[in-house]
């Protein structure tokens, strides 16, 4: 009966007590009360929205729900970053090195690939040997070490938040500002950083398709890891095209070797230079973002963020000769170009087409059970601004042989829109946001 | 998938197709949906609603589950009466031989008690022999032969409603107008009747607790009867304190009976002959209501009405003469007198307490699989607007003997508000809606 009042409650706009909301969460965990029950709150809550006390108690019950690491005999402050997710973003590839390489911690747990958007640990695990199952004491070992280690999620952090969130992938209840930041707030404050970056991403490629949910999120999350004593900061950037030109997992680690060997796409090095400069003011080893950006880019010109991924890789099992040498990663059989159908200039890339049409190439799951498969994607050649003529390449399709090929291919062509004058140009980072 | 979509449209408010209304209800009734999702669904339905067509879908989806009585072969319009539930309501029981005895066949599919609220079919139950589960043959001939019948709820029709209630029953998505009024609708339109009374109840004994909320109620089931070209109308009547003075099962069919030989109290009494005036306009016997409550009146006064009962009564297997002799009829043990705790006028009485006090006696089910005790109740000696002087009585418990009887009888005591001028009267039936 109690989980039937506090349904009620918040179907009817009341607030929960924090311990109503431990309650409820733990024996949602545990059992005792069945989905139909939880999918029935969970309607109400994202039709009701939670407070800042709920939020905050909501968070706390499913960071309770499992471990928190203990970071506390790895030196410094420990700094990671966290993306709500777009396409062809692989900025954490060379963003953690780099920030490591300034001597700053980065204890990192990372994504999967999830709906259009690609996932950090997909991306890794295209290095050959490249492991990111490592358990806690192998995690805190390598802190001390090296400084900086990225794994994926552990059935022992914030179980709950697991429940709940296939729960909210099968009834609509995903889109839930509360919903989504206790989600992700719960697992990053289980992994013991004691101050995060968040990159909420806003645009038609984002799950957040305008800056003042994107606003309303970041804030939340900040609010969120404030009251837990973490210092907070967010940049707000867009995500209409996808980042840089690579999609596709073995395809954006080449990319992300590019960047720290000094080239790579202009977006890509700018997103990574501002977070990177914001993760060094976070962790105290820079004054201001301006030291901090001139640090990142020092990182790079010396070289010590390729080192600095060459041992990260090394220590996490992966050939690290594959970060010199893209032969060593795998490669689709075929690569296919992609061709457009006017001359004028590109006016818009929709990302979220690009990233579905690379999932149905195989470089993302449609069911949770599906194999990734680590070469194949798209190599955009064009981007928004540039101009094209009929028939010219605008990127290359690297196809495994699926049934879905062709159409995929034709998904990310449509994915463009050219026009006859050149679009106005856009900046990349919109607001930046700290506590 | 396609579950997911409808969900997520219901959920941003938008409206969902005949068709699609049609597939969720099936797959849902045929477990091709889980019950999470159907959850989810209710909890967007509770608090976006539905607008008239979905509504009409809704409804339309949950009759198509199962059968549909055929009653062609009975004479006369086939009038039925549903009561959205109250405290001391036993006028089925009366108006059905009465209705009866002026001529319009009675086609009744009645509930059990449920919450606060008695059931007809629990009440008909405590006279020895009585069943209420007759097939559809058996239920179709004595409509020819008596041409009354109430029988309660088969499994075969519209158990899409079946299945979804108990849904609701346990996910805080009952009290929602277009859930209620579609559940009632799906239930009374598969039984077979051509024209419908409905006793839609107000105040704080009531589902609904102001008039407002009634008269959406009423509306909405109104327009669905309509639809479907049914004679629809609706009394609104006060449901503040309970119906009568008897509260249990037995105690109600014996203050039936007294209405029946001529006697019985006034607030039963009026509400009886006002829908038993109804009725028979709606089948019509009677020009108007006027000429309805006398062809009432005159079925009471003539021994008809009591006649008709006790042919109705052994039609269904009941003893007979148990409606003469109540002490043919369980009696509960023991009898503890109520008393009042100071002198002064009866202010109100809250009857969803005086019915949780009479459930919690064993007079209704706390969990669907309890046994109900027929014997148990209350008959109060007060209404409200009586003098009461300190410790009188005020109404006298019938009890099984059960460990909560004392705590029963306090919260029933305590249901009694006593004040210190005499209250003003309140019109028991406060609108009429037809259509």
């Amino acid at each position: 009966m109690r989980a039937y009042e506090l349904i009620l409650r918040k179907r009817d706009g009341g607030a929960l007590s924090a311990d109503e909301i431990a309650w409820f969460i733990r024996a949602y965990t545990d059992g005792g009360i069945p989905d139909y029950q939880a999918s029935a709150m969970l309607m109400a809550v994202f039709l009701r929205g939670l407070d800042d006390a709920e939020l905050a108690a909501w968070t706390t019950a499913m960071l309770d729900s499992g471990d928190r690491l203990d970071l506390a005999d790895v030196p410094g402050v420990k700094v990671d970053k966290h993306s709500t997710g777009g396409v062809g973003d692989k900025a954490s590839i060379p963003l953690v090195p780099l920030v490591v390489a300034c001597g700053v911690p980065v204890p990192m747990i990372a994504g999967r690939g999830l709906g259009h958007t690609g996932g950090t640990i997909d991306k890794l695990e295209s290095i050959p040997g490249f492991r990111t199952d490592l358990d806690e004491a192998a995690f805190r070992r390598q802190l001390r070490e090296l400084g900086g280690a990225i794994i994926g999620q552990t059935e022992r952090l914030a179980p709950a938040d697991r429940k709940l969130y296939a729960l909210r992938d099968a009834t609509a209840t995903v889109e839930s500002i509360p919903l989504i930041a206790s989600s992700i707030m719960s697992k990053k404050l289980a992994e013991g950083c004691d101050a995060l970056l968040l990159d909420v991403k806003v645009g038609a490629g984002a799950f957040m398709k305008d800056l003042a949910s994107a606003r309303l999120l970041a804030g939340t999350m900040i609010e969120i890891g404030a009251r837990m004593g973490r210092r907070m900061a967010a940049l707000l950037t867009r995500m209409d095209e996808p980042l840089g030109y690579a999609v596709g997992n073995a395809l954006e680690v080449v990319e992300s070797v590019e960047l720290l060997q000094g080239g790579g796409p202009a977006d890509l090095v700018d997103l990574t230079v501002e977070m990177g400069a914001e993760m060094l003011v976070l962790g105290g080893a820079a004054g201001d973002v301006v030291e901090g950006r001139g640090r990142i880019r020092g990182a790079v010109a010396s070289g010590k963020g390729l080192e600095a991924l060459g041992r990260l890789v090394a220590a996490q099992g992966g050939d690290p000769a594959a970060i010199h040498d893209p032969a060593r990663l795998p490669r689709a059989p075929r690569c296919v170009p992609m061709r457009a159908g006017r001359s004028g200039w590109v006016g818009a890339i929709r990302a979220d087409e690009v990233g579905l049409a690379a999932v149905s190439l195989g470089a993302g799951r449609s069911r949770k059970e599906d194999a990734v498969d680590p070469a194949v994607g798209f190599v955009l050649a064009k981007k928004v601004g540039d101009r094209v003529e009929a028939g010219e390449s605008i990127g290359l399709a690297h196809v495994g042989g699926r049934f879905e090929d062709d159409a995929a291919i034709a998904r990310a062509t449509a994915a463009f829109t050219i026009v006859d004058e050149a679009p106005p140009r856009h900046p990349l980072i919109l607001e930046r946001m700290s506590r």
